[in-house]
């Protein structure tokens, strides 16, 4: 499927049939998201998939969204709290191994990230990591689009709340945006026929020549 | 090719040859953009393409991205700098005109979509709008790659000089981060010979079974 038809084909799935996500979809959804582009590329936060359906229930209590308890999957994009002198280390330890270099020559790359990222407040760091993760969101639709893999993006939801009952605090982790994954009920869910709208190419599109 | 092969093969682009992207990939591109998920639907953004070197000459002076000169095409993402009743007002109407359906009908998602966006303050507009480019960038990144077009997005620069080249603020928007496209000089650009690294999955996804 091309990409521009894929992108068609998504939409905002509300109402999910009970059909699971088979694993290896839900793996290359992973792999791609994994794969999204980030600033210093150092990807500042993990998905958590919520399959027990207990800790959904538990959820669904802070959102307005069916979504959580009824799609097959919920992912949670949950960003570093805060980045840490040893997040830095680690991250450059990683690239040195996997490049098979001697981790000094790394060492102007090391100071930038030292400097650009450290000096972070809470706020700004909360603010610069979740748009990292919101490339990844970006990769996630696509990716389930292209396993024809229905999906729901959704910001609805008492992140606070769930980041106690998903244990994130001790992790290092704030949770900061979801996407269901599963099968659209195309019976029940009335936006599966709504036509895509988007603002006209006129008014979207500014070319400077 | 497929998705995950398309994001292995994209890379931050450091130094682009001098070849043009053909009209055709750029209208895919942006076509794809315009496609991207978004809150309410309601994309807060516009895409402008700079094409004329006068301009991108002095953007330059406001980031120390040689690639706002060096590629093919410079695309600016801006989202909205407020969201006005009359914003929603428009985008009421495109729905109702796009699905033809009477504007009396979209009287709930209207209000729901007042109370939203309407109190946020500047600051929380801003951030918000911003997410939502985001995702855009992360299909742009996709999309360039989609058309074997080399990428670079970059946060380095200072928004507010752009957007006073730019015009920006008599148009109601403020930049918030930039997609240079073109092609690879893969002889001098080092960067197009290194290992993509990523967290590996253990570190990365956490599944609550």
């Amino acid at each position: 499927m091309e990409l521009i038809e894929t992108l068609q084909w998504r939409y905002a799935t509300k109402k999910y049939s009970s059909k699971k996500v088979a694993d290896d979809k839900l793996e290359r959804i992973i792999t791609a998201i994994n794969l999204s582009a980030s600033s210093f590329g150092m990807q500042p936060y993990k998905i958590l998939i919520i399959e027990n359906p207990e800790v959904r229930k538990k959820l669904s209590a802070y959102s307005s969204n069916p979504q959580i308890t009824e799609a097959s999957h919920l992912l949670v994009f949950a960003v570093f709290d805060s980045i840490k002198q040893d997040t830095i280390k680690r991250y450059i330890e990683l690239i040195a191994k996997e490049r098979e270099l001697p981790t000094e020559s790394l060492k102007v790359f090391k100071e930038r990230a030292l400097n650009g990222l450290l000096l972070k407040s809470e706020d700004e760091n909360l603010i610069w990591t979740t748009k990292q993760a919101y490339i990844a969101l970006g990769t996630g639709l696509i990716a389930a689009a292209a396993e024809k893999v229905d999906a729901t993006p959704m910001e609805g939801f008492d992140a606070g709340h769930f980041d106690e009952l998903l244990g994130l605090k001790e992790k290092g982790l704030k949770s900061v945006v979801l996407l269901a994954l599963g099968y659209r009920d195309e019976v029940n869910d009335s936006n599966a026929r709504l036509k895509k709208v988007r603002w006209p190419k006129e008014d979207f599109v500014i070319t400077i020549k």
